[in-house]
């Protein structure tokens, strides 16, 4: 076994209801004057506004002005209103976007800088920001335990992440009551994310045993739960599994980075307006059978034994099963319903799915062999 | 399922020749002098002496008063050291019990106090201590990830825990070449340890799913590579593993607290001169046997299908191997051989066997209930 370093930072608080034990989570740790980092609908709702009132003054403004991929924008804006009314503590509650930004944003008010020089690497994110109480609402991105953001430079079209142990929040709420109201295809789309950030970081080339750990938990827990929690929206357990698998899955892909399935994503999201767990899972069960079946027994022989832990024959079967739920879930499976109609728009595909985790795969890719690769994925001879 | 709580704050880094990158740790966190806590074995063979010359001055003293069961007056020393000479940080090097004492005397060095405040509860360890490197040299403890030391009182005979997060070392080295030298019997009873922190874990009242995760982990680990490293001493992968399974052990247990098995432990170390792993594996594969019969079928189908997926036809299976495993490492088995020789001697362990943990085991246990269990454990009817 090769040696590894594992950290997971964030205390986490998981449970039916724990929303209510904000307020005491707050006075444990003496913060005094806090900003809620939350959605317009939230807002809408009155959701928003009962957390600030049960917070016994400690939270004393909101600020939900975040678009669905977070900009630079949003997180100077957002860092704006941390800094100047001095702020000693931030909670954010929602999807993946709002916690990104929350987690940029109070790094960045602790600076006199603007996101973007942490952006564009022109300095590092060297010390710790405001510290921050994050709340999921959907079972996805898990970053309220991870020490990742992904922001969009909307002037210059680049969508990128930002990593650094400053950016993990302080605690993590997860109450799995939050993502109840979920619609369907959002269940759908962050369910099949978590299966992404589970089977890519097993699979992928940073794996460790407690990476492995983790993603074996939360692929069994996405495999027995996410139709359930598609198809009836009320099913507590189903419900509550996930929320665990979405974390559990971050305890893994936060130390391995995520691999070719997200690399892939990337392009399907920015030129193909496939929103990104439905993007992360189009290539996410053919990348499974490729990989089980590498020509590296290391890598082929731990692929079918996950596979068969996990209840399957074997990693093809694996695979159906990924194909066989994202049919029922109405997940575009081909590249003509992802809109890839022409060669020229394959090769613009394959030409932008080469991100840095794209080399975390265990087989190495190449513009030829991943076009071929998207060429097994299109329903007709059209772009083939 | 009902809520939890998870935290592991301490970053791990794991593999062998880690240990060479302690110098390159030291000056990541921008320590400038520190204290390194050993054991009178690693000053005498020159180990203690190399870890300061590779330290480029940092490390500038070494402590190694620290007895097996380590004292308050051990912490005290080691305390008055450390505050004394103003160090900023220590490495502590060695078994459970020099970690234990040194987690602890980091603390103190940063009040006024002497440890025995703290021992009996006369005020709360709320702040941080002195921050500690931690390389533990056998599989075991886990001391080095959890937040509690075990201590003793010699004036007064009393051994207890004390627990707190800031107890916490602040990074985990894990070098699995440091356990090589480990002789058989403390290969054996260290490691038997483990198993009791995994089980113990497992069927605890206060486990969740993530110590779940960790437990079945850790135990698979002991099942699959204890009685190798025992008989094979350099079989490296043996070896390997074990300090993985200890380190996992201690992600569960860690939270969960232990339970009956170590509860019982304490009169058979402390009355019968047991050492502490050989003590907790006594009644260990007797616990599993009647925990896994619990009339709760929530307790008896989690302990059959954990035996199961340890690869165990059942409970009783699985409490046999652990059997045959104390055979095959010469522990002691019946109460004859922990010299329970009269009805006295057993009144008096049952009376003493009931710690706090005792009320973690699934079955309520009883003094006469208990007594019974450890009759079960005669080879005659000596003591029946």
């Amino acid at each position: 076994m090769e040696g590894f370093y594992y950290e997971q930072p964030v205390p986490i608080d998981f449970g039916i209801g724990k929303l209510k034990k904000l307020p005491e989570i707050i006075d444990q740790f003496g913060f005094e004057k806090g900003l809620l980092i939350s959605t317009p609908s939230m807002v809408k709702n009155g959701v928003a506004a009962q957390i600030v009132a049960a917070s016994n003054g400690k939270l004393q403004e909101i600020f939900s002005d975040i678009q669905p991929n977070p900009t630079l924008k949003n997180t100077d804006d957002c860092a704006d209103i941390l800094r100047s009314n001095k702020y000693d503590f931030a909670v954010a509650i929602g999807g993946g976007s709002i916690l990104d930004c929350a987690k940029v944003a109070c790094f960045v008010a602790n600076t006199e800088d603007s996101t973007s020089i942490y952006f564009y690497k022109k300095k590092t994110i060297d010390h710790s920001g405001i510290p921050l109480i994050a709340i999921p609402t959907t079972s996805g991105t898990a970053s309220e335990i991870t020490a990742v953001s992904v922001l969009t430079d909307t002037d210059k079209g680049i969508k990128a992440p930002l990593g650094s142990k400053y950016l993990y929040a302080k605690y993590a709420i997860i109450d799995p009551e939050l993502t109840y109201s979920c619609p369907p295809h959002v269940t759908a789309t962050s369910g099949i994310d978590v299966l992404a950030h589970s089977l890519e970081a097993f699979y992928g080339k940073k794996h460790q045993p407690y990476t492995d750990m983790a993603a074996e938990k939360a692929a069994k827990l996405v495999f027995e739960n996410l139709l359930t929690a598609y198809k009836d929206p009320n099913n507590i357990e189903a419900r509550v599994n996930m929320s665990l698998a979405s974390v559990t899955a971050g305890f893994a892909f936060n130390l391995t980075q995520t691999a070719a399935a997200h690399a892939c994503s990337y392009p399907l999201t920015q030129d193909f307006g496939i929103t990104h767990g439905e993007a992360c899972a189009f290539t996410l069960a053919a990348f499974w059978r490729l990989n089980s079946q590498s020509d590296d027994p290391y890598v082929s022989t731990r692929l079918q034994d996950f596979s068969k832990r996990c209840g399957f024959e074997d990693g093809n079967v694996l695979a159906d099963f990924i194909d066989f739920m994202k049919k029922e879930m109405d997940l575009c499976m081909t590249l003509e319903d992802a809109g890839v109609t022409s060669e020229e728009l394959l090769d613009n595909l394959v030409a932008n799915s080469f991100a840095p985790n794209m080399q975390n795969n265990p087989i190495e890719m190449t513009p030829s062999s991943l076009k071929v690769f998207y060429q097994s994925l299109s329903k007709s001879s059209a772009v083939s």
